[in-house]
């Protein structure tokens, strides 16, 4: 049941932030009689859609929820009084609230009305779908990714800096969700001139992000697929009083840019985490793969490995300078997992704060 | 049972060049009665192991064996006419003889005696513990395997050259396990200079390869610890009058050297070829396995990649310039397949011919 609640709580991947994906499930007598999962900032919430369509089947029902109900007023009613409200006879969480400051309030709340509560089933799967939200609960941060495509012999793109297409199509497709489960994309002028990429979701089922560029000279193209704004919105980040009259160009053709005070990846974290949004992920080149991990900017790497070889000696690898002279101070990736997607594979793991 | 032969058969790793890995049992009444393997280059083939222990019980039982058996007399006695002399009633083959000229000859003995043959019983499992023998013999060229152990960055070694380790125990280990099953490890000057290698398997119950240096100039330490030659030879290839007395020098303590006309990758894969070797790994830097490649010279590629990120503009990858200059021209891997090697993941394929 919580596994069904988390495959609700998917629907919405790309379209909570600032809130979390949370499904919920009422169960009455072995059969499942309301299902919800959260849609979005200021909707309603998964248990309240659950209860719902429970009706009056709700009362003495055991009702599953991803994550610990909540138990203040926001834009919406609190939950945990919704559930009691309801009658229902037990309550089993995902998991607790991330936000230590009103972890467990919910649950509390619940217990007082008498409803059984048990907490913690599924709890690794559920904390892993909101990997983002706890991240940016507790570091006031989004959650960043590091995503690039590489051959097994560790490049980008060849000697002349060409890179299409490094993964096979199941790759790039996996690639494309990964962007509409994200709520920014973030690139620099490097790309955008060499690449001219589009970063959309290329579908129109699933959200598209927020396309960033960073680019501190605005040394950037007249024309690029990122100012056609009509399928996806794109930030452009820049320092004070740069160029004034191409930014202006850039913002007729409803690309919006923001002057920082410093273009750096924290800078611009900052800027994404005041916008609400949950996951940031870097499909930049090497040098700002360098900058946005030596910021602490990346909490998660995804590499595509694409079963070829290039070579190449001035090729370029995924991530540039660290400072890093040994191999011990090597950065290593916890929780590493693997997984083959069509004729290529993913590693993926965390880097430790 | 052809499980059984093929485990047989790997009890001779790295040992019987340039035969190929053999195993037999006799199985009379549902019960083994005989098994073998063969040992090495001049020793007896599995089935005369494997008939000699079933001795009379061999009369009217079936054998199965891995490779066809031979038939013509080479340093043994066809084994064919010991499988007809056994009185076995029915013989299971893995595979034909991979050289065209003999394959099938064993066979249409044993069917001629009256015999009934089965052909290709977990053959793709019998081929592939043969890979390098079906290569050597239908290439005349000994089959050359490129391993390397990387970071998920694509790094074999950090900005200043040091590489000490890139992956861990478990990986170290996997790699001395594979030099043992090969018949020559060779490295360049480059890689002795920075990382003074040992190149054994550094256990004594499993053999240690023929350790190969390939330098044009001779440009190398007095000391090295592949100039320590009693735990395993070492041969350095140089070009014609190169630096005699250090030559001389190398040859006190016990390595080989030799002076060929142009020392290439395809010159030194023939000389060993002539030397007998089954399989030849290069463990060397990105400058010779690009070389390797580019000669031919490598079959099978084998990744380490050990989770971690270490960064790095010039940190070198593990295959310099191949002269592809777009990402369609990238050299295939065949039959790609991964597996977990500690908390490392290799990653291996097949270059196309």
């Amino acid at each position: 049941m919580m596994q069904r609640c988390l495959s609700l709580a998917r629907q919405a991947l790309g379209k909570t932030a600032p809130n979390p994906l949370v499904g919920s499930v009422v169960v009455k007598d072995g059969r499942i009689v309301g299902e919800g999962f959260h849609p979005g900032a200021g909707q309603p919430h998964a248990e309240v859609f659950a209860l719902r369509q429970a009706g009056e089947q709700a009362r003495g029902a055991t009702i599953y929820v991803s994550l610990e109900p909540c138990n203040h007023y926001g834009r919406t009613p609190p939950c945990s009084e919704a559930v009691v409200k309801a009658g229902v006879a037990r309550a089993i969480v995902g998991m607790v609230d991330p936000n230590p400051k009103v972890a467990g309030g919910g649950i509390a709340r619940l217990r007082e009305a008498g409803i059984e509560v048990i907490v913690g089933v599924e709890e690794e799967a559920c904390r892993q779908l909101n990997e983002a939200f706890i991240h940016r609960i507790l570091h006031h941060r989004p959650f960043g990714i590091l995503k690039y495509a590489m051959t097994l012999d560790g490049k980008i793109a060849t000697t002349t800096g060409h890179s299409a297409w490094v993964t096979g199509e199941d790759a790039r497709k996996a690639v494309h969700q990964l962007r509409s489960a994200c709520d920014a994309v973030i690139v620099g002028g490097n790309t955008v001139r060499s690449d001219n990429p589009q970063l959309t979701s290329h579908r129109t089922d699933i959200p598209n992000p927020l396309r960033v560029v960073m680019s501190r000279t605005l040394d950037l193209p007249e024309n690029a697929r990122l100012w056609q704004t009509e399928e996806a919105p794109t930030l452009v980040c820049t320092e004070a009083g740069v160029k004034p009259e191409f930014q202006q160009r850039l913002r007729d053709l409803g690309v919006e840019t923001i002057e920082l005070e410093s273009v750096t990846p924290a800078g611009v974290m900052e800027l994404l985490y005041d916008r609400g949004s949950l996951s940031v992920l870097w499909e930049c080149g090497g040098t700002l793969a360098a900058r946005a991990i030596a910021d602490r900017s990346v909490q998660k790497v995804i590499a595509f490995i694409a079963p070829k070889i290039v070579g190449g000696k001035i090729a370029p690898s995924p991530v540039s300078d660290l400072g890093l002279e040994t191999m011990p101070e090597a950065l290593n990736l916890e929780h590493a997992r693997w997984y083959a997607v069509g004729k290529d594979i993913a590693i993926e793991g965390y880097l430790s704060e």
